[in-house]
Formats: structure tokens, sequence, C-alpha cells
């Protein structure tokens, strides 16, 4: 099951979910799958933070509203337009924790030392841009910068000190993370002694999306196949088996320093291949059962 | 003026103000002023932040409020209780940006390099904790954890590449931070080339307040003097006119990388004096028209 946030042309927006029939308006279904069922919630939600927020994530809940014989009597109005935008699958986490150097081959590409435990970093939430928006090179910003193609996890009930062995129950939902990086910078700061924050958090620098793919529909995250393109010429692929600490062991980490709120964002580190890009490329990444995020690379100001 | 959200012992919660009469419910005077002025606006703001993100932040907005006739003529009813305890200044950042290296003196006692521009990384919003809670040091770190005090600017208006002679009209108000540190972690992080971020966002390890203090409140934030004692004993005592960077440099350089949101804090750097804190201690840092900001550290299952 694919959740995504839309946009329209007329300005309205909602939360929208792939059917074998095409693109449904599931905002608009849920407010007539509650007016059926007389369901006392807040009618109207935007977004899917709000939903995983309210424990409304799951596939097995979106999937009750859609096939509702009552919302289903009334699809013909639910059809999305062709011409809908995407939005981001998660608008406003409340962190973004992203893992470096979690698999082996990138770990030497970037001649690093091999992590005895998850090393992790912050990403700005203002960084975050949809599917189809454009990563943006700041016009001061001269120096290399990279894709990195990861899975992102989507966390579900606030949580602390999670064992790995019920890790992945705190887990709502997965999507794609492109973890852009001005890695000629990162590497100066790594060498003064300083934050990774500023080199990751540039606006436009974490594509997110296109969907939200609720858990119950991800049997194993530590099996999924990634896939970077730029251009069309595939850069980066590799599976999350080769990840040297799996998903599980990502949340139980985390979970030890910080708090974890519904909606958190963890990206899990990107595999080997990472490469500049520049103006005008189109970057792709795609994860098995998750859709592809597409990108194109812009200069500020051209 | 100073502002605060609070909790009662029967779970209600709201905005305070500190009046010359004492602190006054500023959630509740602003009902009765919306009814009075049948203002069509949402009735009801719990947060700081809400306000900020509404433009209600500044000053003078609240003393229309709090000064109205209307308003006063109910004042019995607005007294706040004495039992309150203090709830965050700002509930949920969309991020917290912290300034490291910013006073020479502490720059010494680290003995880092003299940044040449503002060195930036970030704290986790689940790190935040009011006035009067507890730092909570986890059960598994037994090593060195130190106290940071420091001036905190909270965001006002969404802004971007702010240039330095408009960076204070992006600028709510003001409060004070202690950016608690892992030292001896930071230290290993640091030499391994590893990001500053778990030793900055350990749960509790951001205490925050006790005021929101608007900006028109404060006229010059680079001639204010901050105060940190552990147990009575001064260990911090500076004026941030030693900062190196002011604290207009600041917002327009993390600006330029990334778009500050309302309610975003900086915490502004710490001066010299920073020292190890455990079980037993209260830190208190006090800051010119800002209040003071009291924390006892306790050790986690102790």
């Amino acid at each position: 099951m694919r959740l995504f946030s839309f946009q329209l042309p007329d300005g309205s927006f909602g939360i929208g979910v792939e059917t074998p029939e095409g693109p449904v308006n599931l905002t608009a279904a849920f407010e007539i799958y509650q007016q059926a069922k007389r369901v006392r919630q807040p009618v109207t939600f935007a977004f899917i933070q709000v939903m995983v927020e309210m424990g409304y994530g799951s596939a097995s809940a979106i999937r009750r509203i859609v096939e509702d014989p009552w919302v289903r009597s009334k699809s013909a109005g639910l059809r999305l337009p062709q011409d809908f935008e995407f939005g981001l699958p998660i608008l406003r986490p409340s962190k973004i924790v992203a893992i470096g150097r979690n698999y082996l081959a990138h770990v030497r590409e970037l001649q690093h030392e091999i992590p005895t435990e998850p090393v992790f970093f912050c990403k700005a939430p203002s960084s975050l841009v949809p599917h189809g928006s454009n990563i943006v090179i700041p016009a001061w910003l001269d120096s290399r910068v990279d894709h990195e193609a990861e899975l992102a996890l989507v966390i579900g009930k606030p949580c602390r000190n999670v064992p790995e062995a019920e890790a992945l129950e705190y887990i709502a939902g997965y999507s794609i993370v492109n973890d852009v990086t001005a890695r000629a910078m990162q590497k100066e700061d790594i060498a003064a002694g300083n934050p990774w924050f500023r080199s990751k958090s540039i606006d436009t620098f974490c594509p997110m999306g296109p969907y939200f793919v609720p858990s119950d529909d991800v049997p194993d995250p530590n099996r999924l196949n990634i896939r970077l393109t730029v251009n069309g010429e595939t850069k980066q692929q590799a599976g999350t088996a080769s990840m040297i600490f799996p998903v599980e062991r990502l949340v139980s980490a985390v979970s030890r320093y910080m708090t974890l709120q519904p909606g958190d964002v963890i990206a899990t580190g990107t595999p080997e291949g990472v490469s500049p890009i520049g103006p005008g490329d189109v970057i792709e990444i795609e994860i098995d059962g998750l859709g592809t995020l597409k990108n194109q690379v812009v200069k500020e100001g051209v």
C-alpha cells in the first residue's frame, strides 16, 4: 500500500493512496467513511504525519477505509486528477536522524574506520523536499555535492531504550530518502573536528518520498534492493541486507540516547557508489515496494 | 515581559505572564479578550510556539491583552495558583541549532581552533526539559557530563539568507538554554571524525526557560550578563559582548544554509568555565532580564 500527500492546482491538498484503479483521494474517502460510521474524530487531516500520530498509519486501518463498500460506492468522486503534485510523505518530523557508515563498501570508499556501533547525525527537517521537487545547490556552493540513496524508517509510537527484538513494532512505515551531502564541506568539517550538521542540512538536501508505505506491507526491511541512477546510469546498487547494522539495531541504538516520536525519520545509511551531482542531473532512487524517488538538480539563481 | 507555559495539578495547562501583581493566566486572559473584541481567531492555544507562529509573540501585542480594561476587570480569576509547574517556553521547535566555540576563552579551555565563521550543530528537540525538571544522566553513561550556559534566540518569522543588518527583525524573543554535553563522548567522537549529535542530544540534556521574553523587551542581546552556578558556586560568568560572533551574525550565518522557522531555537554558545556535573548538583543559569533557569542533576534509576 502506497500513501502519499498531494497538492492540486486549485491549492487543495490531502492524502492519496495508490489503488489498482489509480490514485485515490484518501482524505475525501476518510471523510465519507467517518460520516458513514459516525466516527468522532477530527474530520480533515492533511498529512501522513498526523495519521501516524493518530495511529491511522497502518495498512489494515487504511484498507478498512478504502475498501469500505459505502466509500467505494462514492469512488467516482475520489479519483485524483492526473495533474496533482506530490507533497512530503512526512511533513514535520520532530527530527531526522541519519546513519553514517552503515555499508562496508561505502565506509571503504570514503576511507573511514569501520564502526563498532551505529554512527548517527541530524539532518534539519527544513532540508526536506518531496518527489518531483528540485535539489537546489546554493549559488555560493561550488564544491562537491553527492547523492546518497537510503531506506528511511518512520517511527510510529514514542519510544526510548527499545530492545532490538521489539524494534519493528515501533516503525510505522518506510520511505526513500536521498541524503544529499555537501561532500567537500563535510570532509573539511571532519578534518577540523567540526559537526556534520551544515553539510547535511542545506535546504532541499533531503528529498523524501514519493510514498509512505505502512510497515505491515514491508515484510523484511533488511531484504530490500536499493538502486540509484543519475541520468539513467546506475551509480548505487545494493541490498539492505548488506547494512552493517540492521534496522532493528538502528532503532535500538538511537533510542538509547533519545526518545523517538511518531513521525520521526531514521535514514539508514547509504551503500557504496556515491558520486558528485550537478545542475541538470536527474537522480532516481528505487527501493523494492517503495516506488521511485525522482529529483532534478539545479543551481540557485540559474 | 516574561512569558512561560504552565501546568496545574489538575492537568490543565496554558501560557502565563509575570505581572507586578504576580503570575497571570494569559491563556484565560486571551479568551476573555477575544470575547470582548469578538476576534475571530482560534480561541485556545497552549504554547508560546503557537503564539510565535501566529504572530502574537510580541510584548506589545501581549500588553494590549493583559492591560485591556475588560480583561483586567476579570483578573481575579486570572491569577495563577502558587503550585503551578513550568512547561517549556517553546514546545516543539522544528530544530534547535547550537553554536560551538563562540567565546574565545572557552575555545581555549577546550583547546580548539578559533573559528573564522560560526560553527553550528543540532540538538534533538527531544532533549528539551523545562525549568524545574531534572537533568537525567542515563544509567549507562559514566563519563564526564558538562553544563554549558547559553543565551537562546527564538525565531519569529520564516527566513533564509538573512543579512546581518536585518537579523534582529527575525528574532521573536529570548530564553536561556543549558547545552548539557556528554563531554568525554563528544571528545571521542571528534577524535574519530564522528558527528556531535549524540553527545548533545541525550534526553533531558537541553533545559530551557523559565521564560520566553519577547525581543522588544531585550534592547541589546549582545550586552547581557550570563552567570551559571553549581550548588551556589559560580562556574561561568561572562557577557554576551564577548561572543566571537554576535547574535546578528549567527542568524545570518545559519540562515545561509537552512530556512529558519518560527519557533526555531538558536543557542548562541557558551563562555569559559564549563565543568563536570553529577547526581545531586543544582545548576542555575541567570541572564539579565531573562530570569533564572534551575535544574537538578539525577542519575537514571537512582
